[in-house]
């Protein structure tokens, strides 16, 4: 039986002096690491919180998060991170929903002070709260009972009464589409995953992470507990910048990083202007949306000395299903296009409609099982029995594998494009446009049209330097038409210079730019009403 | 929920074309053995077998071995292995206690044959036997009911109605001392140490093993599991001989091996009289006994290109505990006498008599924690409540923690030698005679002795072209002298030039020499009485 307690117990003893987290100018190593989240739990077990109480979280990313991170399951305890781009009514429902009872936040909560029992402030109060707490002493018996049991302020070693089959986390996550959906993860999951990134990333003692993903989000929290395991290092910096993100490998040798595609794309346009040394980088996993050809190769060519993996998954799913290693190599290759294969703990299966497998090459609908897969959605048996059956995790996406199981995404189901009766697959539209150079960012989606059913639509953001103009409009869909089939290219296509807009883990919203297009039609319909 | 189902049909779906197992000539692919394993399970489900049902194996390393380790537990049978240098008595206590059904042998099973419904010889009957079995076909539905339930021959895919808590193999061992007992490990337990081997090792896809250590210990069979599901290769071999092993290294172009400290010396002193290129190894790791300090160094003079690494383990731990990765770095560090850390997911604590932790550097009884501890001694409640006790195996060795948790083995409990009111731990005074240029292999024990309560004695084989004179005897024991502190110099040093005694995984049987030892002087005795 293994909880998350059991990688903060390992470090502290394994590698007490060993530099745990960085953020700014303060650097903890394990043993002071441990020491100040065992003073957390604490201090949420004398503010009266019982095994499986929640408490949420809304903060920028800072080694405080990290603490909580930790901190907050290994007490028993479940941890609801918030989405920081979520306006205030949506954090009310995830708050209200998830019944937290403490809410740890680097800002002022303002409304949402008012839905919780308790607010702690990060920063001065955090730190007075730590400081008041009762530095816990280690049980000299093993076999002594430890931990925060239910009403009992026992503040000792983390691992106690707390079963490897409750809850840790709740991720709220709507991903691009529909109602947010609370997402379980026990501590079973969270160790699983934990093992199963670890070797994906082949994550080693000496590594030092960046942890450019957002903390809220599980693709951005998800190597952590592998890396305290093995005794490696966490830098943290408060949101994604290109700049700071460079400026922090070369400051501090970083060694692994898993971005989302947007991050590596900025990154190495950064990396471009201005060089830094990023010959500590091994690592640049990416994940969370598929990844246009011609970013990996512009990221090999920034860093040419470090390995390219991409990386499939979902909240549901602890993160990580699929790997694709040493992409780079790739690069001539028809696997590039793929997400790789299952990871060792991680069972993938396409199905069509009728729930049977498809034949290698068939596109269906992907679904996952293993130890990593949610317990289910908190408080909404419909949605988890509709998502779950059998172990098995409907993820939405569509795709297909080849004979050796790579796995290829086509879309999520819900973003195929059906014109003029033909599927478009939208990435497949995407990465031909990035293939043109004045291309920064691109989005595809379907808009309802009378004479298509869907038409392909396309928001094209130009690189810097370049004019937005109906020329370079039409010289896109040229560039389209010489490389994809006639179908498939763009009906339109809508220059911009502003950023496309995105989720918290870099996710491009397509439902926004669709709702956009949509509410700049109907105002232009008006006059002519 | 995994079984040891899981990497089996993962490499299937992931590594088909892909070497799996070298014996011999014979070279197998993955989906060869995936077949192979699937037809093995099919026919044992067609003889009647049950879910749960034991099937026995002895024999020497090969193919079919590998198969029956991966197949009989993936089909929901528990695979017994039985040690080949067991004495027919032993065997057949094995086989009657375990209750095994089916008996793989590659030899003839005389009155082992007997004790069980069923006997498959390995060769011919065996290969027959898979001929014959249906070859299953891959359910469809990925939520269809699979594998073999209880009395039906499904034989189709392996992940059924087999629990991760379900036992998965029992080993009989008593290892040096005492009635053997028989160690249950369940699919849970197979898995775990499967993550944590990986790790431990960094496993890698293309990692080439030679299974040198036999593959009825559980030393033996560690690796398997985690190679299969990365889909790298096995080369097995009979039984350890050093030049077939240089030879197959060469050959096959093996990367990584774990050997014992005594087949790492055979190694070291034949490749040392007929060089091979043995640039391919990247990992020697070697288990089961403390390893004398110089046999690292030669090790290291001889296979310079490879990482040493120490394993600490128990076949109740399903194997590995700690690990001392990269011990040639260590060469002149006090680390090099330690066994290394826990690895992630495995707990240690040291105990005094009063089952309170010590402080670091203290000694105490070695108790090991997490998800690869065994269920308990197969129908032995008596031994399995006094080995375990709320998640914590007792090890039964004697060692202390440093400040980082790095274990120092100081003894077995019960070899620690107390002579005249000093503690004695033979590793100390072995590690002294290895030193020597003469010392091949070195075992020290204590003796009853009216004068000292027990006295240290030694029994020690000489390097070939060395005369095992009392002079030299002698010299050892100055040599000793000049190193440890006079109690501990062994009273007598044995001089002998054919080897000691081993069990099956290769470690010294000082029982058998203190035996041996006890019976020569009842034999003096006889004329004088």
């Amino acid at each position: 039986m293994l909880t998350t307690a059991a990688p903060l117990e390992h470090s502290r003893r394994t590698s007490a002096g060993r530099t745990a987290v960085i953020c700014g100018d303060e650097r903890f190593d394990y043993a002071t690491l441990h020491d100040r989240c065992s003073r957390l739990a604490a201090a949420l077990a004398a503010l009266g919180l019982q095994r499986g109480d929640r408490v949420a979280v809304l903060a920028a990313g800072c080694h405080r998060y990290v603490e909580a991170h930790l901190a907050v399951p290994a007490a028993g305890f479940v941890i609801v991170p918030l989405n920081t781009r979520h306006a205030e009514p949506e954090l009310l429902d995830a708050l209200r929903r998830s019944g937290a009872r403490v809410l740890l936040a680097d800002r002022e909560p303002g409304r949402l002070g008012e839905a919780v029992e308790t607010t702690i402030r990060f920063g001065a109060d955090y730190e007075a709260l730590l400081a008041a707490a009762a530095a816990p002493a280690e049980p000299s018996s093993p076999f002594a009972a430890t931990g925060v049991t239910a009403g009992v302020t026992a503040g000792a070693a983390f691992s106690g009464a707390t079963s490897e089959d409750d809850p840790a986390a709740i991720f709220f996550t709507g991903g691009t589409t529909g109602r947010s959906k609370g997402v379980v993860l026990t501590h079973r999951n969270l160790v699983a995953n934990a093992f199963h990134k670890t070797l994906a990333c082949g994550l080693e003692r000496d590594d030092v992470l960046l942890a450019v993903a957002p903390l809220f989000h599980v693709a951005g929290t998800a190597p952590l507990l592998g890396l305290v395991w093995l005794g490696g290092a966490i830098v943290v910096l408060p949101s994604f910048d290109p700049a700071v993100s460079l400026d922090l490998i070369e400051r501090h040798g970083v060694t692994v990083l898993v971005p989302v595609p947007t991050m590596v794309a900025a990154m190495v346009d950064e990396q471009g202007r201005r060089p830094r040394d990023a010959r500590s980088l091994r690592l640049i996993g990416h994940a969370a949306s598929p990844i246009p050809a011609e970013i990996v190769r512009r990221a090999h060519a920034a860093f040419p000395g470090a390995e390219l993996a991409h990386f499939y998954g979902a909240t549901e799913t602890s993160s990580v299903v699929t790997v694709l290693r040493h992409e780079e190599r790739e690069l001539d290759g028809p696997r590039l296009a793929s997400c790789g294969q299952p990871v060792p703990g991680v069972e993938v299966a396409v199905v069509g409609p009728d729930d049977q497998r498809v034949a290698p090459g068939e596109v269906g609908e992907v679904l996952v099982r293993g130890p990593s897969v949610m317990a289910g959605y908190w408080e909404d048996p419909e949605a988890t029995a509709t998502a779950l059956h059998q172990g098995w995790y409907r993820t939405g996406d569509l795709g297909y594998l080849d004979d050796q199981s790579y796995l290829f995404l086509v879309d999520r189901a819900k973003d195929m494009i059906v014109s003029g009766g033909e599927n478009v697959y939208s990435v497949e539209v995407e990465n031909a446009l990035y293939e043109h150079p004045a291309v920064l960012e691109a989005a595809v989606f379907g808009l309802p049209d009378e004479r298509w059913g869907e038409a392909v639509h396309a928001v094209v953001v130009v690189r810097e330097g370049t004019s937005p103009t109906p020329e370079l409009a039409e010289e896109l869909r040229d560039h389209c038409r010489s490389l994809i089939a006639g179908y498939k290219v763009p009906k339109a296509i809508g220059l911009r210079t502003e950023p496309l807009p995105k989720s918290g883990p870099g996710k491009i919203l397509k439902r926004q730019l669709r709702d956009e297009h949509a509410a700049a039609r109907a105002v232009r319909a008006v006059p002519t009403a």
